[in-house]
């Protein structure tokens, strides 16, 4: 099995968890900076956007760092009386919490792939790719592979990493259902794959010959002495870093975090429409009290988008997704390099 | 801190988990007998069988052993319409199974509590008593302590371990969401708390004083050094003893469990009306499909008593449950002493 230091062209086996929404190119920059891998999240933006993300954290540091991609297939069909149902009720809310809502036109819809994205972090000679929610088409695995560009898919249960491993992967991150944040599946989604880090972790490890990055839970010495003693190779780390001083996150949602009980997540598909966790808040009860279906990812969260925008403006932490893990609690404020430093010590 | 195995009075620190309708006497005197804890599930008997039992494991070891015991409070009102409604829907699926189905009178239903037991367990000099479900009465705790009894109760989160602590527990099992069989929470139940054994594990070490004992998807050298990274002080381990010679699983459960892959359970209500986590059986997808009321345990537990029966004696998969934890498919068949003799090999 190849080494994930030399793979990933580290000092430290640790990965900062690219969070969209949090992960700013600063948080990026200073995590590669210190000698781990930074990854910026690019799923779902537009080519000039990613671009542009790219240019400023290049413009930060030298170091090598991921992106990080959505691999999901676009959504079948657009439901129409589905998204109107949705919307009558995020109108009804809007209202009764006084926030502006403003209907949208599905025919209006316009989504970003990670096909779109190809071209652009083949030019930016990006050396790891990340993905989450499903498997890169063959000849986009090519590309990379002709380019050598190291490949990181990322899987919640057996089956998706052996599915991983077949299409050539060089590493895999196995996500806990500790973890914080949109679930990585692509098999089934309801359920999605429940299984707990410790429990996965070994399972793919028993079956998969690449190396492992145990994602889920993870704060402090013990947490990454276990990733290491279940055969993760390295750690990727989330929550820790939604409190950094870089993270893009609301004050209201660093709070929360701030606050949380390993109790407080919840996995919901409110934000999105793709199932998730995250601390608990106003619209998660309400849209589970309303029990209307909830169209598919990305067209709930097309439909939130103005709603989620406005809130994170305003402060408002009912109305954001509160991504959060279930060690999320443990968070602390200060910069990213501090973070990642004290992380690096836990090695 | 005490040291586990010393209050354990074992040579290792393993615990087979009670797991009723699965551990017989013969499999708690195995483990016992080989130097670690065998323990005997004694919840919901009565104090006749109760007694009995202990008896049997006593005649085939002189070694230490645990009895376990359900401590919930009892149901607070039996609520005649949800019941009937869950006996309509029991007959008609019966009637569909071929499977004879009598309907039951909730005034007949006798149930038995922990307290029923307790001067059973004081007579008969039960070093260990574990328990599951809640907290034990000050006045039970306090007859315990007297006596020098070692007391074990169950968390599923950092608040249920705190309270177990203060409660004066010598140990505490803490049950990660991997685990097989019926969730040990007591402070939430609806949802109940679904927090992964890494990040569980180390939140309740942050706080709690007292060795602890890890729960759930443990089968191999890996996820016994996990654990003890993690902050245990031993392990416990259930599902890979459902598929020993001296377990009472009928041949059709011990199938599903070599078969389970780490998506193959789910969590579940239908077959007690508590929280529990089983291989998904056709029982399972009949009563999620139905979306009716489940009566809270004990009840639905009583109304499911003869189907269970019936199911297992016939040995019908799809009737009985199918507990077992996310890791259960590494079982293996073999003896109690070569199963315990192969997870101490582990440590």
């Amino acid at each position: 099995m190849k080494d994930l230091k030399s793979l990933l062209n580290v000092r430290y086996p640790i990965v900062q968890a690219p969070m969209l929404g949090v992960t700013t190119p600063a948080m990026v920059a200073a995590v590669s900076n210190a000698g781990a891998l930074g990854s910026l999240p690019v799923g779902g933006l537009s080519p000039d956007r990613t671009r542009e993300r790219i240019h400023a954290t290049k413009a930060l540091t030298d170091r090598p760092f991921a992106v990080n991609l959505f691999a999901h297939e676009p959504a079948k069909e657009i439901n129409e009386a589905e998204i109107t149902t949705m919307q009558d009720f995020l109108a009804e809310l809007c209202l009764e919490f006084n926030i502006p809502f403003e209907r949208q036109n599905p025919a209006d819809f316009k989504f970003y792939y990670y096909e779109d994205l190809i071209e652009i972090l083949l030019e930016e000679n990006i050396p790891v790719v990340s993905y989450t929610f499903g498997r890169l088409k063959p000849d986009v695995i090519a590309a990379f592979k002709a380019k050598g560009t190291i490949l990181a898919g990322t899987a919640t249960s057996v089956a998706e990493a052996k599915l991983l491993a077949q299409d050539g992967n060089d590493i895999i991150t196995v996500q806990g259902i500790e973890a914080g944040g949109h679930r990585g599946s692509f098999l089934a989604d309801e359920p999605s794959p429940q299984i707990g880090l410790s429990a996965l972790l070994p399972q793919v490890a028993d079956v998969v010959d690449v190396p492992l990055l145990a994602a889920g839970g993870i704060y402090n010495q013990h947490t990454v002495k276990a990733a290491f003693a279940l055969g993760a190779s390295g750690v990727q780390v989330g929550s820790l870093f939604i409190t950094a001083d870089e993270s893009a996150a609301s004050e209201a949602y660093k709070q929360a975090v701030l606050n949380a009980k390993d109790t407080s997540t919840q996995l919901t598909r409110a934000f999105s429409g793709r199932w998730a966790r995250g601390i608990q808040n106003e619209f998660m009860k309400r849209m589970d009290a309303k029990g209307i279906s909830i169209p598919y990812y990305t067209i709930q969260n097309q439909l939130m988008s103005l709603i989620r925008a406005y809130a994170q403006k305003n402060n408002l932490k009912d109305f954001i997704a509160l991504w959060a893990g279930q060690a999320a609690g443990n968070s602390k404020r200060a910069s990213t390099e501090e973070i990642i430093k004290g992380l690096i010590a836990m090695l």
